[in-house]
């Protein structure tokens, strides 16, 4: 499944295709595109801010003009701010991903397109697109190149990353059994009593709820429910000894 | 609901903080923390990069230690690299920026933790976070500081953003009614009827399923099928006034 190409339009400062290059990089984009670069090419401070993706600024293709540019791509996605009077269907970066991914899945190559810093993408550029992308933001933001090019890529990946949303360590353990849990229930709450820790007498029940509540909530392994049980030996110990 | 703090650990280069700054004015956050920055702070190199973002660096606070820093928080969860030894659950971007909204809508101050530009945070810092949010990359990559807060604002403005994965804007026209696309069909078959297009005969049944499939994927509305329907009276037009 190839990557979208990333298609830069009209980019004035070397600096943002470096930028994106990098940002390109981290997230498995390779296919750099420049159309009419405002700027000399190639380019010293791109190459400074690319640092790791220097591969990808020396394959990256240029030419005069967006449709000769644009030639083999089958899907062809249009980033542009907020708000634009545009005459077509408006994705989500995430949206944008899952469309792209669709797209490659049958073969087909892609491409997202971005403006140049000072405007974006005008009209005539934006005809020749399929759909275009709004990345939301809050009021009074401007996102510049390069990191424009960072959320898309990386959208991009994620619509392909399996990673589930959360996933807890293996820390060497299981999770406690029930039995080792209410053994070191019976074990605390002996102590608690021994130590006239549940006063008034009548709160007792509530408070046993409330603390086993507690322990169970933090999902204890086997080997933590024993370093609880060795830290109350401990803590009992300490106390004879200081009355002694 | 208060957004969640950005707390920047150990910050070697201004431009980070100022980086950080201006990607969390991007996306709605505001609150910024920096524990023992070390470089000189103020800073004229994080004003310069945080460009319109600069109230944000004028209200950071300073702290010598991250245990002060974290006082008044209820939710703190830790940015690391991937595949770091944690004893903790691992959050993608996206579930925890879930986490947080869900922290805020009962009333509790979250933050984000960041580590600094060399080796991250020190397993000393994420000891007192709740959890840790590591970014999905690909092989070789290398997020920077600003980037990776870029991306943490990002996923929690649109974890309360209700911007709809596509959205067609209204062209001032209503999708074309039943009647309108039939209309068209009939106009378009006898024209090209008229024109000897379909050949050989025995396939026109399949072409015209193909040509009326074409247009209904196109989603006219009630404007664009007069619109074609006009084109296609000034093609048969001009073919007539070519042959005179």
């Amino acid at each position: 499944m190839t990557p979208p190409a990333v298609i830069l339009c009209q980019t004035q400062m070397g600096e943002n295709v470096g930028a994106a290059a990098r940002a390109m990089k981290n997230f498995g984009l390779s296919e750099l595109v420049l159309v009419a670069p405002r700027m000399e090419w190639p380019n010293d401070r791109a190459q400074i801010l690319a640092s790791g993706a220097g591969d990808i600024l020396a394959a990256a293709r240029v030419y005069p003009n967006l449709s000769e540019a644009l030639a083999p791509y089958r899907l062809v996605l249009a980033t542009t701010a907020r708000g634009r009077d545009v005459l077509k269907d408006i994705h989500t970066p995430q949206s944008a991903a899952r469309a792209l991914r669709a797209a490659q899945a049958q073969g087909a190559r892609t491409a997202i397109l971005f403006g140049g810093e000072r405007a974006g993408l005008d009209n005539d550029e934006l005809s020749l697109a399929d759909a275009v992308i709004t990345i939301p933001t809050a009021e009074f933001s401007s996102l510049n190149l390069g990191q424009a090019v960072l959320l898309l890529g990386y959208e991009w990946l994620k619509s392909g990353d399996a990673t589930p949303a959360v996933r807890t360590p293996n820390t060497g353990g299981q999770p406690a059994t029930r039995a080792e849990l209410v053994g070191l229930f019976a074990h605390l709450e002996k102590e608690l009593d021994a130590a006239q820790f549940f006063f008034p007498p009548a709160k007792r029940e509530a408070m046993v709820r409330n603390i086993r509540a507690m322990i169970l909530r933090s999902g204890l392994t086997d080997q933590q429910a024993r370093t609880i049980r060795g830290m109350i030996v401990a803590l009992v110990r300490n106390k004879y000894r200081g009355k002694t």
